[in-house]
């Protein structure tokens, strides 16, 4: 490699000794196709089970040692092409005032008193992003550790999402009081929504002055609502984020919408650079059409990871022969599940690092 | 109307007083838009809940004066403008030889010795639908009691559907056994799937027979897979199933494949007269791809109940303004939540009425 004259665009830190992910994310040429999986720290590996066995889940997420530990496992573990902070998108409301309980063996976590009327969204605080700074430590002592290996990926959820959470008190199946509040009252959910972007938009910010490299915007339950209702409730946010954090920052920024498969064309459209797809598309279909204008990841079924090795080869390949010559950031279509064996994920990896054309 | 000469093709039964429904599905033009819902005999009908409470939910499906008795209220009470036959997908593997238990406060119905290897699968008893009379004989009641009214709706699961509740053994989120099996042993899920394809068939062409003017095919649960696995382990027994039931009674054929919008081509290639649709995907949109092929019913997103009657009626306006001319049969894009207030019921059918172009 000649040596590099210094490069005055990048941030202080380190040079990266492998930046595969931030150039596909420019749509920039690579010599292999990056990997890394969704909530790839966490249960499935035992190495963090380990550490989560000596603290609660919450006290995990505002430990920055112990975030930066588990986000790093997977790096060395199951060797991905990038680290993302370990962390939760309901730090965001909990940060706006709403006490939130994630308790062992419960169905996820809750709010207990969730935001049901104009006033409870009125109590919402401002100033969110600044009551963070165990995630911007996180990141920093992450990036630390690291020492260059990867890039380090930041995120925070979806307004929508959030707003998901935060109006039905945990997750629901049908959205039918966030839903009802859609119908019934539009301005009120608008204002928690206009609130959530803009906490959304300086956490990201703050992440990225932090040391993240790039940001992931998780719109876990896009899917839930009617085309009209997910371009006016979930990507007029996600795109006045997305502009923010592009504005502020320069930085590269992910959106996954999962089930907005509608929309595909509307999320490219919000000035994003990378377009995560879950498994229910056709990518290299995706791809004939929005191709020219952001980089995919994506798409492989997590439950492809049930399968024996050899299968989960077989799988990996048909999407990367999809994608040869896209600009692709090969992912799972969701979340990995915790009770996945990690040499599935290993060998999920692996398939794609040893891909040949 | 002039007098009718006898029509040799037509059933013995009566003539329909209002046959909107079929007219649309064959593509002919209508007066207005016809409308039904999905799930619309159930728990959010007063009416409903008061038989219910004299017999469980398999005593009732079970029972033809019952059966038929629910079948017709909602014609009554809601005035919709066809009934569907008050039934369960789950009859199926139930007579194929599974112990079927529907509880009361479970959630949902359960098959306590799920299939879970190919020997398990290889006891499914063929002959499905010839156990399955009470079915027959309350369609056959309903079609005298509803006196030519409105059409009757038979219907059945996909062959892929009713694997994921014969696999699992009871609802799931994440299909992980069902799916492990798929990536697994893919051919002892083909020989499941194909045993339920000729059941299914079999099933829909007897309904048709005791008295069922149209059908519908729900794959609730078309949405868990790949495109590539929905084509290859749904879709090929959907057509199959079309095929079959279109060559032996000429009867339409409805498919709802909840979720599997990237496949809709693939769909409307299936041979069947219509697709319903989801809440996701924009029915304009749709219909501008597949409107010269097929008709399309739906797909009013079920939570716009909950809001008060003057937006029902704007939200059904929206969707009746983007079918204007096309081929529609207005319903929801799912089913509709037992909590809904009959009212609300009520004000969307007489929003579909009232439409003036």
């Amino acid at each position: 490699m000649p040596e590099a004259k210094p490069d005055t665009t990048s941030p202080p830190q380190q040079r990266l000794q492998n930046d595969l992910l931030l150039h596909v994310a420019r749509r920039e040429p690579v010599e292999r196709t990056p990997v890394w999986f969704m909530r790839q720290a966490g249960r499935y590996l035992p190495e963090y089970r380990a550490i989560r066995a000596t603290a609660d889940f919450l006290t995990l997420c505002k430990t920055p040692v112990l975030a930066a530990e588990v986000t790093i496992q997977p790096v060395d573990i199951v060797g991905v092409d990038a680290a993302i902070i370990f962390s939760d998108i309901l730090v965001i409301p909990e940060a706006m005032g709403m006490e939130l309980l994630i308790e062992e063996n419960k169905d996820g976590p809750r709010f207990p008193k969730p935001l049901r009327s104009a006033a409870d969204i009125g109590s919402m605080k401002d100033g969110a992003a600044d009551r963070l700074q165990f995630v911007y430590d996180a990141i920093a002592l992450t990036k630390k550790n690291l020492r260059g290996r990867v890039p380090l990926i930041g995120f925070a959820g979806a307004p929508w999402t959030l707003a998901t959470y935060a109006v039905e008190g945990h997750g629901t199946k049908d959205f039918a009081v966030v839903k009802e509040m859609m119908y019934r009252d539009p301005a009120a959910l608008h204002v928690l929504l206009e609130k959530f972007s803009r906490a959304v938009s300086a956490y990201l910010c703050a992440q990225i002055r932090a040391g993240a490299d790039i940001v992931q915007i998780f719109d876990t339950w896009a899917g839930a609502l009617a085309k009209k209702d997910f371009l006016e409730f979930s990507l007029r946010y996600i795109r006045d984020i997305v502009q923010r954090v592009k504005e502020e920052t320069g930085a590269p920024v992910i959106v996954f919408a999962k089930g907005a498969n509608s929309s595909l064309v509307e999320i490219a459209g919000t000035g994003c650079d990378v377009v995560s797809l879950d498994w229910t598309v056709d990518i290299g279909e995706v791809n004939k059409h929005l191709g020219r204008r952001v980089a995919l990841q994506g798409n492989l079924d997590p439950a492809v990871l049930y399968a024996p090795p050899e299968k989960i080869r077989d799988e990996v390949n048909i999407i990367l022969r999809a994608m040869e010559g896209a600009h692709h950031i090969f992912n799972l279509g969701h979340g990995i599940t915790p009770d996945m064996p990690v040499e599935h994920a290993k060998a999920m990896v692996q398939a794609v690092k040893e891909y040949k054309s």
